[in-house]
């Protein structure tokens, strides 16, 4: 690409993350000061009503339990939040660290534990990606006799069209769909933040505002180990989609190219 | 990559997950142990020192502050959080979506801005990743006259391992070492944390737990706009990387294959 194509690509980058960030502005923030203002009139009645609290007190407790919970740890005297790391969470971690998912509900806090994570993280994330392109073209080996028997006679075009939509669709059943339902009724959320959650994570983004699993339950091994599952074919197959779609946007950053210097002949 | 050397490979991964969840688990589940039991008797204090809050209050007013704070919000009554979707963040998290970042120190708690979320990160992403590889191809040839001026007479072996370890070193100079000197100064975070810093983000994992630019200051908009630039660049350089480093990966199961069927054939 050459720099005026890369400076092009470069606006087109910006404005789009500048839209978006109207867009998100204008769907997020009356939201967030209705929270802000509920949680300061629970402050103020909180103390209003507890004479006994004084303001300081309050504010020094709260930022103690802030403080932890930034460290994934949160108490009450009845409940205390599920062990962070033991092995089983300790692995699942690991795992969110080599797919550069990274929820980050769970983040080391040691000295010794953040090294180690940047070391781990930047051996594992090659070493991933390697099994992840593999499983990719097995999965689209293993996609292709579906392809075959979809056939629109005489039309090549639609037919193209009618094959991609239904591979993408096929992909979006297993990999969305079925998943998302399954978490939904597990972990108590809606269909539409399973949905949600099964995009954040296998896009790699990994907000962790959902994380499976976090809750303690006998069956979190299976639940988790079947996770894994989904997590490497679901990240080698969305893998494959991105790539495809890169390679069109580049291919047609490459077109207008070439059609420039096409103009330019003539 | 056939079904076997597939399988070996997963291996590998299984046990680089496990043997890393075993060693995250020994560094960091006694200081987490320590955490639960200092804000479990920050509680009990409390609860003794203000004899007027009963413990069913106090655990009512926590979890309702503590739910704010999930949705990034947290308040006192003398302080509150800075603006989360004021418009300058909310670009600043759309640039966190579309690179897969995804600190999740802010997201979208509305359905709308969810299912805005899913959408826009869907179609950012290979958007980005056109960008960034063609920034990387750029970096790679400005870099090639410095590669060009290493060269280690009748030593083709050892020039070459020079001219890696040299690039990789401006590289890790420039993008890692330059970059946390200046967020730890002005984050106040440690010069070690700005290391982590800086590797968790241009590795797209992203954890969250530290992210420059949260508090409000006047340099906010110049210092984010210089950080993006360095996020371009350095995701691009480290995609590079890890994409070199894939293809050395990759490289050795190819020739292990190679080797083996060389075997057979004897
Ligand atoms: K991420
Ligand atoms: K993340």
């Amino acid at each position: 690409m050459d720099w005026k194509a890369l400076l092009i690509l470069s606006i087109i980058n910006v404005i789009y993350v500048m839209i978006g960030g109207a867009i998100f502005h204008a769907l997020e923030s009356s939201n967030e000061d209705n929270t802000k203002a509920t949680i300061s009139s629970e402050y103020a009645t909180f103390l209003a009503n507890q004479t006994c609290v004084t303001a300081d007190e309050l504010r020094t407790f709260v930022q103690k339990v802030l403080a932890a919970y930034d460290d994934g740890v949160f108490s009450t005297d009845t409940e205390s939040s599920a062990s962070l790391w033991d092995y089983g969470n300790s692995v699942f971690f690991a795992m969110t660290a080599v797919t550069t998912i990274g929820y980050g509900n769970q983040t080391p806090v040691t000295s010794g534990g953040r090294a180690f994570a940047c070391v781990f993280a930047v051996i594992g994330i090659p070493l991933t990606l390697v099994m992840l392109a593999a499983y990719g073209t097995k999965i689209q080996k293993l996609l292709s006799p579906l392809e075959k028997k979809i056939w629109i006679k005489n039309h090549v075009k639609v037919d193209k069209v009618v094959k991609t939509i239904t591979l993408i669709l096929a992909g979006f059943i297993a990999f969305f769909i079925i998943p998302a339902a399954i978490f939904s009724s597990i972990e108590g959320w809606t269909f539409g933040e399973g949905i949600y959650y099964s995009i954040i994570t296998l896009t790699t983004v990994g907000f962790g505002d959902f994380v499976i699993g976090t809750s303690d339950s006998d069956y979190r091994i299976p639940y988790r180990l079947l996770t894994a599952i989904w997590l490497v074919l679901g990240l080698s197959w969305v893998a494959l989609l991105i790539s495809d779609v890169q390679n069109k946007y580049t291919g047609a950053f490459d077109k207008s190219k070439e059609k420039e210097e096409e103009d330019k002949k003539e």
